[in-house]
């Protein structure tokens, strides 16, 4: 087993890009990652994306990729796993170069949403979801999040105004980062007066549909300093799955596939949470943000949103989380989300974050969810210098 | 750099499973590889899939599988790259038993083509030719392998009926499999007879419409004996890819990944195509098993009809091919038939194949091809004692 570490970065703006092709962006944050890790050829492609089959009727992305990069006959195949299917496939690429097969690998996440013209992209969506149990009634999958989220408020006696942390913290930070897809920092004023999407979650308690991509570049940790002086070292890659259907699971306001994935994650890299310096979150709606900072061990059950009104996940608090603005400013291009995360951990622990920049930024947690916590990986990045 | 074997396979019959849901399948066939390797539990599991998305709108099968086969919370992705969605898959997970972070791993391909009510099931295999250039057209794969079925002809001055060894072979291999789906064996006067589906592919030429699943279990050869006495290991297994569209390519009656996967295959394994004994390729098309033969180096260019009309791909023949029916008679459920492959190749290797035992197998070939030729997964199988 080789360690892996990351040499190359790349992403595009995430945004609704109209005239861009799904290949186009796929290879504008394929090429940023090779051109920053100064390779010139990969040994595999990883492929992350869910939606491109149902909204763009293109499956097989590997090769397709693959040739437009200008990389044709390199192997490449695309990993799916819902909105997961960024880190899993990241996950992927590290096994490539963990087992000595594959030296070099790029992983690219890439969705393109706004190709829709009807309701293909909430369909799509919805195939997250139990098919045959929770999508055969028309339940979307906002419509599933707000049913959690009714039930956490119910639980732990909380009020919607109680969740505007979450969404102030991430259009502040999103504000700040070039590529995010909403620039503009709100006010827990206007989270509360948003119009509603599927009560209790609002406009702002919502990521946006877009398009976007982003790459990254892994090698064996012994080669890593032969191409880069500031890689990034994986010290955990671990995923956890847990029923699609919420129903049935033991306790629906509990992201058990987190807790395992997070468990296994800090097991593998000795490090605790209180080790952790920032946590890259799936905001996808600000329920999971609570939900995944209880999950991970950064909150007791009940008390995600107390961390976020004391401050605490902001880049000044104990646990900075979305420091870039997470899926709700920065974008939840789904497929892509993962390795955004990722890119964007990795941005922190080069001191390259910007305006968004945390100061010694040592070891970054990065959790991408796929469907309602069906598929949950945990990646745990470290500073090599 | 761990050797990697297979120690349990399983599959259930390819036909029309209108009463058998998508996951009751994949769980049929992953209780019977587990059952068949003495394990109760695996540490991940991969699922190679196309068209579940358009077809039964229901992604993440990874997580889904896990969960209905008993499995909750283990890891598990789904991996996609058309047609050679199954051989993929098995590809990911070798290199996850390679990498050392996995020992057992469980590999599924699996698909269901029969749920669908309208024409998703054509549009969905089309999305594995280049949608923007290629089906955007309104052609069908059936329209893309006629095109170049008739280019080939044409180059070569053969006639429809040159083609049908093929499909005699694989209908008189597959009467014999339980697990096939056609098993009635056919006279050459029955494939020249048959319809036309598209000039000059006709019913006899084209592989069917089907739901099946099929699975592996892959352990490091060096735990191998304690689970099984009889598995095989992976000599090989590398992918190769080429450009979606048929016409970027700069011969479009020869297939280069087949080509450049069979190459590396060979190079890794140490075996040239005189120690194959016998081949599992792809005949989706009776034109694409001409096209495998050449590109693997078992014919000439052109020359792949007039091995076949010499009796050489038969169970008697210099190299025997689809021994268990193929693509063509024991069926083609797109994203399983991968797997079916490689379990069929280890039906033979481990002397189990029945009325269609070779004699003396020792080393086996298997090549899935996704698309017209854009993905194409090589492995080489053999016997550990």
């Amino acid at each position: 087993m080789r360690d892996v570490s990351i040499i190359g970065i790349g992403q595009t703006q995430v945004g609704e890009h109209w005239e861009t092709s799904l290949r186009h962006l796929a290879y504008y944050a394929l090429r940023d990652a090779m051109m920053d890790a100064g390779v010139e050829r990969v040994d595999a492609l990883v492929v992350g994306n869910m939606l491109s089959g149902e909204v763009s009727a293109q499956a097989h992305l590997g090769a397709l990729i693959a040739d437009f990069a200008g990389m044709r006959g390199v192997e490449a195949v695309k990993i799916e796993a819902a909105c997961a299917s960024g880190a899993a496939a990241v996950r992927q690429g590290i096994l490539g170069v963990a087992s000595g097969m594959q030296d070099i690998v790029a992983v690219i996440g890439v969705e393109k949403m706004t190709d829709d013209v009807g309701s293909k992209v909430t369909a799509g969506l919805a195939s997250a979801a139990d098919a045959d149990y929770e999508a055969v009634h028309g339940i979307s999958f906002v419509g599933l999040n707000a049913l959690v989220m009714r039930r956490y408020m119910y639980e732990y006696e909380l009020k919607h105004e109680d969740f505007a942390p979450f969404s102030v913290n991430a259009h502040a930070n999103g504000a700040r980062n070039p590529n995010a897809m909403f620039r503009r920092p709100i006010t827990e004023k206007t989270f509360l007066n948003a119009g509603m999407v599927a009560d209790p979650i609002s406009l702002f308690d919502a990521s946006p549909m877009c398009d976007g991509a982003a790459a990254v570049i892994l090698c064996p940790t012994e080669l890593a300093k032969q191409f880069s002086d500031k890689s990034v070292r994986i010290a955990a890659s671990t995923i956890a799955t847990d029923t699609l259907a919420i129903h049935d699971r033991k306790n629906p306001i509990w992201l058990q596939a987190a807790e395992d994935s997070a468990r296994q994650a800090y097991k593998l890299s000795g490090y605790t949470p209180a080790d952790i310096d920032f946590f890259e979150l799936h905001d996808a709606f600000t329920i999971m943000s609570a939900l995944s900072l209880e999950a991970c061990g950064f909150a007791e059950p009940g008390q995600g949103t107390r961390l976020a009104k004391d401050g605490d996940i902001t880049l000044s608090g104990k646990i900075p989380i979305c420091t870039m603005g997470g899926l709700k400013s920065r974008g939840h291009p789904v497929g892509a989300t993962g390795v955004y995360q990722i890119v964007e951990t990795a941005l922190q622990l080069r001191g390259e974050a910007g305006e968004n920049q945390l100061p010694n930024a040592r070891v970054g947690m990065a959790q991408n969810i796929g469907g309602s916590g069906a598929t949950i990986v945990t990646h745990i990045l470290t500073r090599e210098n």
